[in-house]
């Protein structure tokens, strides 16, 4: 095969074969496919677009191009959940505990944060001796033991996605839905996931700002799953504003807390159990919607989910002292109220923004090095829709530096729209993507 | 400046500014940019294209990353041919001491040939002595003396755009018109061309199939030379057949000595007229076309432009006695016919293939490094709208191997078509592409 008539073959917009994409990837993986040809494919891909096969067999090139999870011994249907990012985005810290509470097996890969979104192995890591760090078999050991477990990626999986992302990330070639796409789901897959739900985010805090974008990301992604044999759904939600109140590490993990306990904010409450409810349907423990979202009400009301959490802490060698007690979590020195410049109604809280709000309190991480606070962040007082006056209360910084605390205000500020008419808050749900089409909501 | 964001903002349609345009040659040419970068962009730049301005500015940046021939010491206006490359194409040999007689400096700078087509350098090498290896000193000297000289490229011209284009040979991203005209041009342009005369070549046998796009290409150039004070025009030409009779080395420089004593192929005549007009009056040496091709045809007829050429022969080293006993060039030892398998009308010669069949005989290069014979090659005796009878000589093959003769035939029967309907001979000068316009001819 000849990659320069590939690449043409692309770039003239014609469909390429399963054998000429095991050529690249493979090719490419093993250096012999320079990236100057890569980044040429990529930006033919980036106008011309791949089809359900072909982004399904480049999915599947990347998961063979590495290592695989193998979790053929933890019984039952394992199904991943993968959200595509935002502010305050607690949801795996619910989720988990709560759909193991429901018999469905949770083993999670789980990453750092980098910018202005959070990473779930950091949040955990606010319970003091909390570690990551498993071996596979006493991984597969606690999953079967007590139901879930979350670690951190050892195995080298889907290198040449690494290799290929680290390429389209210099040569303006990252948003390609095929692409994107195919990356997501090559990591799930080497994963070792039986099933995926996906929360993709739409608004100003998400990669995809608009909500067709949005869609469209979802139906590819449940196109590639299920051609594959891993069904997948994808639930559109809302990240104009931050998920929840809490943006922050250990203030996430109050506001999880919180919601396990059935006292969560709303919003966040909601997505958990409509994301929770898919991943029961799909394990195969509820035979409709609305049954797996009653198991999953129960083991929050009857404290089951809440006790998944303690014993998940305590196996992973954190203090379950502190789920009982999150005063015994890290908490910054100083709390500093945001107040509203004036009356109105609040009709914008730019994710993006807060989220880097919270970053330079030191919640999250300027560069992958960075060393992150767990006891900083914000917590929301206000949301999208609220009435507000002038001298109320819009948020708490929770900080450790009085000064930086008067910058990141004055960031906060810009980030706030108050209007004088009333708007409504932002649907949450937006939309259900199966097999079987787009379901708006 | 980011390479990044521009590659982004050319991927989204957008124009880049001078400033860019120079920073992403300046850095390519030093190493800064890398391959994968500049591919990404060259991709870009196929699906989104570049307006005129960012196309001349391209074309500078190339002129400006090397050496320029200084040709200020020559009088007169430097008016330099370019064509697009095709089969059979003698016009340069004609061309040269044709407008050299009618007063317009000729300092030519020639290559050598590849693949099917031709170079003008190897066809003048078939004088034994002839040399192009000349001092710029006795470069000048020569022009300034006699009217006119061809020399090998030297200096190190448009090395951004060499480098550029091996990148773009390897990334299917060759065929872009901003692209290939500011390759071109740059070229010239560095060469010290004041004035351009472009034949670009339309038809099976160029780069450019189709009339469309051959146009469009010469809109480019056109564009690009009279924004950058080169007056330039181009002439569409076709390409469908070789031009003229012969290809190959001796037997283009035969038929070129027989044009310049007026009995040329009345097709490969036309050509250097209606060229030769154009660079006489770009010259400033007749008022108009018609009063240029006048002068042209007294040259012809008077003699004075076949003295011309026996002065450059002699000038350059070769044996001037050829020029009136061309049975002392190279020939081949056996000529053998390709006879006609029916009656009928040519309706077909296939240009490419003819010029692969010249090349296979050894009249062309199959790589850089190949040794040619310039005795061989192809001498056709009928073109497209001529009738032939069953065993009517087609063509003469001049061959030094009788094997490889009967390979070459059976190839060059293929490239022939004949059939019982008549057909015109196609038009051989489409259009005229002037900075007015486009006038179809």
């Amino acid at each position: 095969m000849n990659t320069v008539e590939i690449i043409r073959k692309k770039r003239n917009g014609e469909v390429l074969s399963s054998e000429e994409i095991q050529y690249l990837i493979q090719g490419y993986a093993k250096g012999e496919i320079p990236d100057y040809q890569m980044s040429a494919l990529a930006m033919a891909i980036y106008f011309r677009g791949m089809d359900s096969r072909e982004t399904a067999d480049l999915t599947m090139e990347m998961v063979q191009s590495g290592e695989r999870v193998d979790l053929s011994r933890i019984n039952g249907v394992k199904v991943d959940k993968h959200s595509t990012g935002g502010v305050g985005d607690t949801t795996t810290l619910v989720l988990a505990p709560l759909v193991a509470a429901a018999g469905v097996p949770v083993a999670k890969m789980s990453g750092r944060g980098l910018g202005h979104t959070g990473g779930t192995i950091d949040k955990l890591e606010s319970f003091q001796g909390f570690s990551t760090s498993l071996s596979p078999e006493s991984f597969v050991q606690q999953v079967n033991g007590i139901g879930l477990a979350v670690m951190g990626q050892t195995a080298d999986l889907t290198p040449a996605d690494k290799q290929l992302y680290a390429l389209r990330d210099v040569t303006a070639t990252v948003d390609s839905i095929p692409l994107i796409s195919s990356s997501i789901m090559s990591k799930k897959i080497a994963s070792g996931a039986d099933a995926i739900v996906l929360d993709v985010k739409t608004g100003n805090g998400a990669f995809m700002k608009e909500e067709a974008q949005a869609i469209q990301l979802a139906q590819a992604m449940v196109a590639i799953g299920n051609r594959v044999g891993r069904q997948t759904v994808a639930v559109i939600s809302d990240m104009e504003q931050p998920l929840g109140m809490a943006v922050g590490n250990a203030l996430e993990i109050k506001e999880a807390i919180e919601t396990l306990q059935g006292k969560g904010p709303r919003d966040l409450t909601e997505l958990c159990l409509v994301l929770g409810a898919q991943m029961v349907v799909l394990a195969g423990k509820a035979e409709s919607m609305d049954q797996a979202k009653e198991t999953l009400q129960r083991a929050i009301s009857d404290g089951s989910a809440l006790d998944r959490f303690r014993q998940f802490v305590k196996a992973q060698g954190g203090d379950p002292r502190a789920v009982d007690h999150p005063e015994l979590l890290p908490v910054a020195k100083y709390v500093q109220e945001v107040k509203a410049p004036d009356d109105g109604v609040i009709t914008g809280l730019i994710a993006e923004e807060i989220g880097l709000c919270a970053m330079e309190l030191g919640a999250g991480r300027k560069t992958k090095d960075a060393v992150i606070d767990h006891g900083v962040g914000v917590v929301l007082r206000k949301k999208i829709g609220d009435t507000v006056r002038q001298g109320e209360a819009l948020a708490n910084l929770y900080v450790n530096d009085l000064e930086k605390a008067k910058q990141v205000e004055k960031r906060f500020l810009q980030a706030v729209r108050i209007s004088k008419e009333s708007v409504d808050a932002p649907r949450l749900i937006r939309a259900l993507v199966t097999e079987n089409g787009v379901e708006r909501i």
